[in-house]
């Protein structure tokens, strides 16, 4: 494909995003074109910007703009609970439910000794660090439910157990809303093991304490 | 949905690019942020490059990043045959099939009262002056084959009749490789209507002379 070099090196780049294929670079190549000459300044200029704006939070490694971010700076938010995940979308897949008011801690991935990560390319040290700050009393593992997860998760509980804080992972279950008849048989076992009383014809769901 | 402001603002920027709604254009925002900086970098500047770059050929109207295009300055190209077409994009996918080698006319649109778009609007004019150069044999009307594409045929092909020039319009018929059972009936009318002599055991697939 020869298209002129300026729209080459665009669809090149537009590549490079996650899962933007030569297709799909093609067509947003086009429509930067389309586009208004203000459009595009800023569409380049907040590339710019959130690259050069956007760190990790110093405390929980969360993405912020700021040294400490937004949730960790909160005093409204629970300093007790602390919910232990792989990357900054989980922490905005979660703040997205607006049920959880405690704090999040972003490991930057996950034990994956295929991948050569272990627990030394984590900010597990970090984590150690707060819990020796004294205000933390549970920590609740939402590392994603694949083999990297449950190490990764399997790893925190046993260094935290002699710290004398409870440790939590997420309920496995079948998805709400979906067909129970599409559920995978591992997530179909697993709903059957972690099956709930129901109480006053509600099914509880919360951690047993 | 509160992301921190930077990030925020790269999301509604990706939404702007066709066809990238807020989920697509979060994951496009947080795969930025994973990037180098000299990536970021290089998509925001070619970003910039294309648009300040890449303007319409002043002949034909395709896409170029210089005053004429490299189709319309290549000598090997054949004058006397033009393919007319609704967009730059259609230029691309002609061209991709490496057996065309004439010139082309890109409109900018086609003919939609109901979109407000007139012959007006179109870049007829220029087409016009340029069959008045004389060397001009042959208009092949490749605008789409939909309702606008097909108003726009045929007001070309009205316009130019009293000039002797040879208008064709690109075949209709099933697409290669695809099933004939998933056709719609509108195509499969056609193709039955526009269904050629098998000479020698091959179907040929020219424009009867």
């Amino acid at each position: 494909m020869d298209y002129i070099l300026p729209l080459q090196k665009l669809i090149e780049q537009f590549c490079k995003l996650k899962g933007v294929g030569a297709r799909t670079a093609t067509r947003y190549a086009l429509s930067v074109l389309d586009m208004s000459e203000a459009d595009a300044a800023a569409l380049a200029e907040s590339i710019l910007d959130a690259k050069r704006n956007v760190r990790p939070c110093e405390v929980c490694g969360n993405l912020t703009d700021r040294p400490v971010c937004e949730i960790c700076s909160d005093a409204r938010r629970d300093k007790s609970i602390v919910c232990v995940v792989e990357d900054a979308k989980t922490v905005m897949a979660v703040e997205r439910v607006r049920e959880y008011h405690g704090l999040y801690h972003v490991l930057g991935g996950a034990i994956s000794p295929a991948d050569g990560i272990g627990p030394d390319q984590l900010r597990i040290g970090e984590l150690l660090a707060r819990i020796g700050e004294g205000d933390i009393k549970e920590l609740i593992l939402a590392t994603n439910p694949d083999v990297a997860g449950e190490a990764t998760a399997m790893y925190l509980a046993r260094l935290v157990a002699p710290l004398g804080i409870r440790t939590t992972r997420l309920a496995y279950g079948v998805p709400v809303g979906a067909s129970i008849e599409y559920a995978d048989e591992v997530t179909l076992m697993r709903a059957i093991a972690g099956r709930r009383e129901m109480e006053n014809g509600f099914r509880t769901n919360e951690v047993e304490t």
